[in-house]
């Protein structure tokens, strides 16, 4: 499908990509570059590509894909980087969480003849590291793509067929819209979680209590998102910060309601809006996106 | 261990305890008493327990252990309906998620020479019903007991030594204590995971908008959490109403501290917390109350 591709950033997200293309053969030559040259020998102990290095200006070179899979806050350092040595018709992707400041920032950068498409693919766990990947990360996910001006409609194709490959479903969406949808169903419980787990923490520092051991009834599933990359969401709330601020007006306001229900012993408010979130769960299942076994089997 | 145990609501829990006790051989006989024959039914036809009714009065009779399994809210008529039927020296508890009010009501109805003993597995699954209850929910979970004014010592080790059976790692705490520290570990996320999905149904209805497929990024994890019992747990935030309060104005609080940093570019300070609630996981799997396995092997 490709002759070289290059992932910039092997993390959980990179080195699953690049062990996708080769189970899949989508590639000739997979090559990752990484600031660490620890990373670097990681990546090519474990097998994950075929050459690794620091070095993003050299090894960038004559990739006909280049995938972005750094932190939103490297993206500026990378472009700058591999601008004057990527190859012309070459596709550039990212897989930010974000849009629209990476989308003009690197159509600023790159030469007018890099067919410069952003991606998405809505995947993860709360694991870090190139260790961390797994080919199979993709299955039935969601991927969003988000062209750039500078993208050509061959290209657009090709990489939907890419993302596809790896067992992706591919919708296409502008960068407004990603970013709001987003800031919904991903950023959003992100915070929410980092912020349940950082007031959980600031109570057990202030009343010196082991109260951790009793986290089986709730609190531990949002430990479990709140060990996500600190680095990664850092800059997602940073750079999604007008949708996230919306979202954290909203939510108040709505836990403010709840709030208000519980004092007044509102019990018909209360039991008809935890009926109306329980409906949701069974369209996630039925969309693909969770399982229903409950528990996740952990039990 | 008990010659008879009788479990008032065969849900979840119940249904549980049940499998638990006939796996483990804790008692001769185990009755069931559920308001709805149909689950009467069903009960006996998973041969969850020997005998069920929705005679509660006539099938608690003679039994030396009863455990109420129902939704808080349920208590007040099932004491009343046992009160002259109970035999004295049996040894009454619960599994309820909140202690205060219960306690003293129960301490208030029932015959001085039961010994009225409170216990809160905290355990639990998304699922209700006697169909989703299983022997294992309880291992390696942490039971806290709560004694009343009315509950012998030689009762109170007994009761130990029965979920300990069951697979239970035992504490005593009073009532004040339990309450405080269950609406953080969790009261709390329930009622923020309520919210989540609340929140984001309120913007797909006004947006219309199908956003549910794009949920594998966090959302789905809430949805989870929300499927929970809306009977159970809207008797929980009520009867815990103070608790609760408190610590949504901590969240809150917090809340828009994490709104600021994000407003203000704050990089440091939301790398320093988002790294602070990494550490918690660690000391929660260390802990035996969630596995390591990333996403829970869903993938």
């Amino acid at each position: 499908m490709f002759k070289k591709i290059c992932i910039i950033g092997c993390g959980l997200i990179g080195s699953s990509i690049a062990r996708a293309i080769k189970k899949n053969k989508l590639a000739n030559k997979v090559v990752s570059s990484n600031r660490s040259n620890n990373i670097n020998k990681k990546v090519i102990k474990l097998n994950i590509a075929d050459e690794a290095s620091s070095d993003t200006k050299k090894i960038v070179k004559g990739s006909d894909l280049i995938i972005i899979a750094t932190p939103l806050s490297s993206y500026k350092n990378v472009v700058l980087k591999i601008k004057s040595s990527i190859k012309h018709g070459a596709i550039l992707t990212d897989v930010g969480s974000v849009k629209k400041k990476a989308i003009l920032l690197i159509e600023k950068n790159i030469p007018k003849k890099v067919s410069w498409i952003s991606s998405h693919p809505i995947a993860g766990t709360e694991d870090s590291g190139p260790e961390s990947g797994f080919s199979e990360l993709f299955k039935n996910r969601w991927c969003i793509l988000t062209p750039s001006k500078q993208s050509k409609n061959k290209d657009i194709k090709l990489l939907e067929k890419f993302w596809k490959k790896l067992g992706c479903r591919v919708d296409i969406m502008d960068a407004k819209q990603h970013d709001y949808i987003l800031s919904i169903t991903s950023h959003m419980p992100h915070l929410v979680a980092y912020n349940i787990v950082n007031t959980t923490l600031k109570i057990k520092k202030k009343k010196d209590r082991n109260i951790v051991k009793y986290s089986a009834g709730g609190l531990r599933d949002f430990t479990r998102i709140a060990a996500s990359n600190p680095i990664m969401w850092r800059d997602i709330f940073i750079q999604n910060k007008e949708n996230t601020s919306k979202m954290i007006d909203e939510f108040i306001s709505n836990l403010k309601d709840l709030k208000k229900a519980i004092k007044n012993k509102n019990e018909k408010k209360l039991e008809k809006i935890f009926t109306k979130t329980k409906k949701i769960r069974k369209e996630i299942i039925e969309a693909g996106q969770d399982i229903s076994k409950p528990d996740f089997g952990r039990k």
